[in-house]
């Protein structure tokens, strides 16, 4: 370690007050990092301090290039379409990626969708395809460019390969703290994304109480610094900033999740998963060049689930099979009359994750039936004694803790009135 | 880990976020550090976040008693003479502890005086007294108070039992920027010092280039905060703050410093070192209740020296072999007449380091003849070509080094009315 051009302490102690790392200590920080040269306990420090300091726009940029720099690069140039490909920040309910790849791939731009598993109140969406019987997430690189040249959408593990550092950064901030910064959000995402090689990126930030970002400013600011970094990298990207104040369509939980997706393949699903998934597969295809069609067609006449159901044959799943159902089921019940104008996002959220729907460490396995399902919305009018949320899990003695977790999620008001925002609050790009 | 009362996350986010860990928060913390449920990574990130967030009052006394609670506590009871301790927060030429210890001593306080190696540009106090033949710094516990009821007085080496958390801790703040923290110094400093079980404690508290502490404002707030601990603690605590912009004495190295110590037991030895000893052996006797004596007399009459060779003597030390000497010398003459207006402390430390009197590494070995003699000190009146200062090292090819530290640290000024600050800045107690 004698040979190091540069000293972490000095790095950490730079940044700690104020100052701006330069290129080169940048670079050699995160690959100094991968390599062990700074310890864990340094570089949790420094992400404490660029928590408190922020990053530059240089140094933001240079931090990103550095951590793609960690692994491979994958290259799709040798496909015979454009590629896109849409990040969620995480939600509740948030089962968009599934019949949105298979959708954008019907109107023409292949998506290379490199997903992971959930960990904590937000479900992943590898664990969500898992529920359909066979469905493998693993795929060789090989593997994957073959199957979106051929079928034209693939949702697979990310393999270990891409922005190694950013794996190793991102599994250290988890257990110090170091999660909520703005400009590590930023680069953590887009270092994968941009690494992934897709040609366009669509961002969907999330906003409200089931989201990573509770305020509109704070998501405001994060879509900004992602699609700069996306834009100077070369990416065509943009963002949309969405309401995760209830959680989104009816359903919370894999196979769940995975119901309510293929109803919306077959042209039916909520109204709210419906207008979210045709906005961003507009945005991803107008980013491909694609203003040409409408993804409202492929909905409607079965093209979308066409490639849906050759993705899914694609990874060894079975479309037909039924799927997964959880054990036991109890029904929570609206308290009075009224108009219900809140169903706290995190609220269900936890509750779907107590019931076994997520995990709350790396190594847990989920379970497919676990979830919540929605009877009504925010706006619905309800009467007492109705059925407001199914809870669904293997393991009985769960309920009583996802009841709890649900205390104060519902509010039921006498007003007529009820004033709720869009679910598109804004866009950035 | 699953039965831990806390989350280490959890209470780094609310450090982070500015709230106020609770008492059972604070005393799980330090244990599970110490015990390894805390890892090294998460307690960096919330030092960070103390750096940032600072510590309230309430949380700082119970992080201290948390860290004293850590180890074993010393009790110096049974002794027939009240204990006083010194602390200096460390600066370049600081041999204080030296003459002070046997003078006390001599005075009828006894001092248990527990101390370090040093690291960086400032030397510690074991290093200095290993270059005295045959001395040895580790005692027993059984050992160090059959000294103090002897002889009176014991510098020795802190035994691993006094706080371990702060051990644990210092070495992790050390390698990852979280040094330069008023409560976390604070605590570090006082729980060692509490666990110690002296009855009273005087801080000098230094300020200037060469320390820790380079403007007054922080130094005072490091001194009240001190201050405040010990005091809540039942130690009667005072802190001197005192300059620390020019070296102490005409010395800065291990032998070097011993020397010039024994020329102050013998009643000379340079004007500032002496005032200094005299300031803290007066407030260490009048806070264990001893005003009626002048430990000027005892510096004068030779019984500071007398208990010097004892305490020497009885670490196996030979108070009359020659020091040793470096093999090699180079000299740094003044570049033209006029008044030396600044010797830079922190210069003069740093070349001291690198001409081997300290170490870049724990695990490194001190030259023990190796340092800095100044031959002017700030406000002398001096020619040019005249000798400024000595530089001694056995190996000569850290002249270069050596005196690249120092290449602005002399300021000669035509100006004949110099005002240099005087060496006792304030007093807090």
């Amino acid at each position: 370690m004698g040979h190091e051009p540069h000293s972490a302490v000095e790095l950490i102690t730079t940044k700690r007050d104020g100052g701006v790392l330069s290129d080169s200590e940048i670079d050699w920080l995160i690959d100094a990092y991968v390599r062990g040269v700074v310890a864990d306990e340094q570089m949790s420090a420094l992400a404490m301090a660029v928590f408190f300091r922020g990053l530059e726009p240089a140094e933001l940029k240079r931090w990103t290039a550095a951590m793609i720099s960690s692994g491979e690069r994958l290259d799709f140039s040798s496909l015979s379409r454009p590629t896109a490909d849409k990040h969620s920040t995480g939600g509740v309910g948030d089962k968009i990626t599934l019949p949105l790849a298979p959708l954008v791939a019907a109107c023409g731009v292949a998506v290379p969708q490199l997903s992971g598993r959930g960990l904590g109140h937000t479900g992943g969406t590898l664990d969500k395809l898992e529920a359909i019987p066979g469905w493998r997430a693993e795929l060789s690189n090989t593997e994957m460019l073959a199957q979106l040249e051929d079928v034209g959408a693939v949702i697979c593990a990310a393999g270990s390969g891409l922005a190694p550092a950013d794996k190793k950064l991102y599994a250290l901030r988890d257990v110090t703290g170091t999660v909520e910064s703005i400009p590590l959000i930023a680069s953590s995402i887009m270092s994968k994304k941009i690494a992934e090689g897709t040609g366009a990126l669509v961002l969907d930030v999330k906003v409200g109480s089931g989201a990573f970002m509770k305020d509109v400013d704070r998501a405001e600011e994060l879509a900004r610094t992602m699609v700069g970094l996306g834009t100077e990298a070369g990416v065509t990207t943009v963002a949309l900033l969405t309401d995760m104040s209830a959680p989104l369509g009816l359903s919370a939980g894999n196979a769940l999740e995975v119901a309510e997706s293929v109803e919306v393949l077959a042209g039916g699903g909520p109204a709210d998963v419906v207008e979210l998934t045709l906005a961003l597969a507009r945005e991803m295809l107008s980013a491909s060049g694609r203003t040409d069609v409408d993804p409202a067609d492929a909905l409607g006449d079965g093209r979308a689930m066409d490639a849906w159901r050759k993705m899914i044959r694609a990874q060894n799943g079975d479309p037909d099979a039924p799927l997964p159902v959880a054990r036991e089921t109890d029904v929570v019940t609206a308290e009075r009359d009224g108009v219900l104008t809140a169903l706290d996002a995190l609220a269900v959220g936890v509750a779907a994750w107590r019931l076994g729907a997520g995990r709350a460490a790396k190594h847990h396995s989920v379970q497919a039936g676990a979830g919540v399902q929605l009877h009504a919305k925010p706006g619905d009018r309800v009467r007492a004694g109705q059925p407001l949320l199914t809870l669904h899990t293997d393991t009985p003695e769960r309920f009583e803790r996802a009841r709890h977790a649900l205390a104060d999620a519902v509010t039921i008001a006498e007003a007529d009135d009820v004033a709720t925002r869009g679910l598109i609050l804004g866009r950035i790009g």
